[in-house]
């Protein structure tokens, strides 16, 4: 059943004179609100618009406001369960399945790390497999709540199919993040958060409103061959990390399986062609996600100085371009949270306010200001 | 200090009449000869030839007799401790940390998976980093070791710097490889086993020897431009999976420095940079490794199944080119093991052969037959 919001929203004319920097906060209350209008109650709402503002803050706006649509959709149309509670099937000292009972995916996330990190605490680890879940946002959201706790964190979701297996026609496999997120010295730490694919559909897209070609390597057209027609990538499959056989695409393919192995394979939930298709909300997206955490205390001690010694070796690398420092995962992020923080708000496209605006509309809720 | 190996081995001319084919038995008989006469005990030379004959029957040519030489001249030179025997520094229920005392990598590593599947059948995971380690052959070993008793493993080993940060003009990483082995139905499996680099040096080197140029994006030159000269590639660095920054070469590198993290960084060894250049022996190489075990049945009912489903389902979808089926991760080492067995032994490059059999000479023990 398509979005009846896309058609009640284009009701409304937003105003000429609309602001695009906000504050965080701001955001955060007007994303709050969007989901208690719909019905979901507070701490659910909560844990969703932190996770959000949390993506748009690290300068991944695909994931951030530009998504709150489609979650506010699946509540309102009762595809997802925007009050449920996720509880445990069968535990022990190290492990948990939980089942998710189809609430938001950031509810079922929270609860899973917090699992992890108390059983890591104490065994030194905790691995935790969950169904019954809709899509969590960023996956580097999770690695980081145990980081925050002094621990290594990991988490992987599966997602809609999109990405073709090497040497297939069609997708099989979703874009299936992966996140690492490890404590350095003093507040700095490593989080590699990605996609097991070249490229997300969303830097397709850009490339296809642009109407320029895209490197070829990205996506294949829908014979199976490599093609650097944007629309004929976005109607066809993304390619797996590596991108043609030739240069080892099938690692990237290899990564995406692992995903979905600890994922949908693990826990029972939906796995690999199976996963609804992307935006479809005919039925439960039943997804299946995986959160790990280390104790890095039941090791050698003395990680973090490692951590922080590897990665300011890199950093301090002399680069092949002098204006393109070398980075460590987490860098870029690290520069945009910090911009936001200098310009004193986030800066979105012109765009996405005016369509938070009529999504206020629609809702009854107070629009960002 | 280089191989005095190499010198003693041209003293002697191999014979005109060597065959190619060899019963694995018989690799296996000479592997454990050339590591017993240079003083290695019986079972950590049967732990080393287990691993390098596994190499050769997958068709990794490269990790298997080719590489024996390396291990007899790091246990003559008393640079490896070929008498080693592993301990565990510390350990929970789950966890562990063990010191290789710089033995042979495979008895390091059989310890490490045995001593995780331990753990993994009392609380569904075992999760084991150990520094002091060496050169371990294929990760798909360990992993694999772990899939034999019915669970979910991977392995993990830092290596020499070879591989250079996205935007970084030298090489501060290793080839890293990771491995995940699962079960499937009747004996079926799926058994990713990957450097994290786009290709192996090898892989450049043979274009070097056919004077042949390499795809552009496997190898960068020493001013950090990608290059498509081989020479020019090995004297400068691998790129990571992913290649160019434009197809998220970046990814590949931070899954090579998730790898490190588990390796050098949590057991307190050798990491990065730091880690010894490729073939130098002039201190211990002090590897750090990683091997995790997870026991399925923790988890939801049916793994064996859904894993043998998704494979299935890959396997089944139509190719881009008729003549190059879709895979599972694998599969072409089962196609290799397949072939081995039919033709009844493995069939080396005569080159290899020759090499062998001088090996011998210098050792005083008996060629292959
Ligand atoms: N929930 C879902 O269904 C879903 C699906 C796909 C992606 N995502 C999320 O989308 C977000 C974006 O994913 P992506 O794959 O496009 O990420 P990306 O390509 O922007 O970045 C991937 C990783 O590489 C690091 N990085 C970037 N440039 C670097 C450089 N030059 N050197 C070193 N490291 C560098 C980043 O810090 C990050 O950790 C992620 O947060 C991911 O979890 C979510
Ligand atoms: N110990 C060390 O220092 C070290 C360092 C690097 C590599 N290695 C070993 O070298 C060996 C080779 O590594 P590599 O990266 O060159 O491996 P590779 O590129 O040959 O294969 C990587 C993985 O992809 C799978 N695969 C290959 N073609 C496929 C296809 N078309 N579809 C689906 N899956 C496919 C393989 O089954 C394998 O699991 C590995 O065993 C690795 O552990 C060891």
């Amino acid at each position: 059943m398509p979005s009846t919001l896309a058609q009640e929203k284009d009701k409304f004319t937003p105003p000429e004179n609309l602001t695009t920097k906000y504050a965080p906060e701001e955001v955060h209350r007007y994303m709050l609100d969007c989901m208690t209008a719909v019905g979901t109650p507070k701490p659910q709402a909560l844990a969703l618009a932190d996770v959000l503002l949390a993506a748009d803050t690290r300068g991944h706006f695909s994931h951030g406001l530009n998504r709150l649509e489609m979650y506010v959709n699946d509540v309102r149309q009762g595809v997802c369960a925007g009050d449920a509670v996720p509880t445990i099937t069968k535990e022990s000292v190290s492990t948990a399945l939980v089942n998710g009972h189809n609430g938001l995916g950031p509810v079922v996330g929270n609860f899973c790390v917090d699992l992890a990190v108390k059983k890591a605490k104490e065994t030194g680890i905790g691995w935790v497999c969950a169904r019954g879940s809709n899509h969590y946002g960023i996956a580097g959201w999770y690695a980081m709540r145990a980081t925050k706790e002094g621990m290594l964190g990991m988490s992987f979701t599966n997602t809609s199919p999109l990405v073709a297996p090497t040497r297939a026609k069609k997708a099989a496999l979703g874009t299936n993040p992966l996140a690492l997120a490890a404590p350095g010295k003093n507040g700095d730490d490593f989080v590699l958060d990605m996609a097991t694919c070249v490229v997300a559909v969303g830097k397709i897209e850009v490339e296809r409103r642009k109407e320029k070609p895209i490197p070829e390597g990205w996506a294949i057209d829908k014979e199976g061959q490599p093609t650097t027609n944007a629309a004929e990538g976005m109607s066809g499959a993304l390619m797996p990390l590596g991108g043609p056989e030739l240069h080892s695409g099938y690692k990237g393919y290899g990564l995406g399986m692992l995903v979905e192995i600890f994922c949908g394979i693990m826990s029972g939930g939906q796995y690999g062609p199976n996963v609804r298709r992307w935006m479809q909300t005919d039925r439960e997206a039943d997804l299946g996600q995986c959160f790990v955490a280390i104790d890095p205390t039941f090791f050698a001690p003395g990680f973090e100085d490692r951590m922080s010694d590897l990665m300011g070796h890199c950093r301090d690398m002399e680069p092949a371009d002098e204006s393109k420092p070398v980075l460590a995962a987490g860098d870029p992020e690290r520069t945009h949270t910090d911009k936001v923080k200098t310009e004193g708000g986030i800066t979105y496209h012109i765009n996405q306010i005016k369509d938070s605006w009529k999504l206020a509309k629609v809702l009854g809720v107070k629009p960002m200001e």
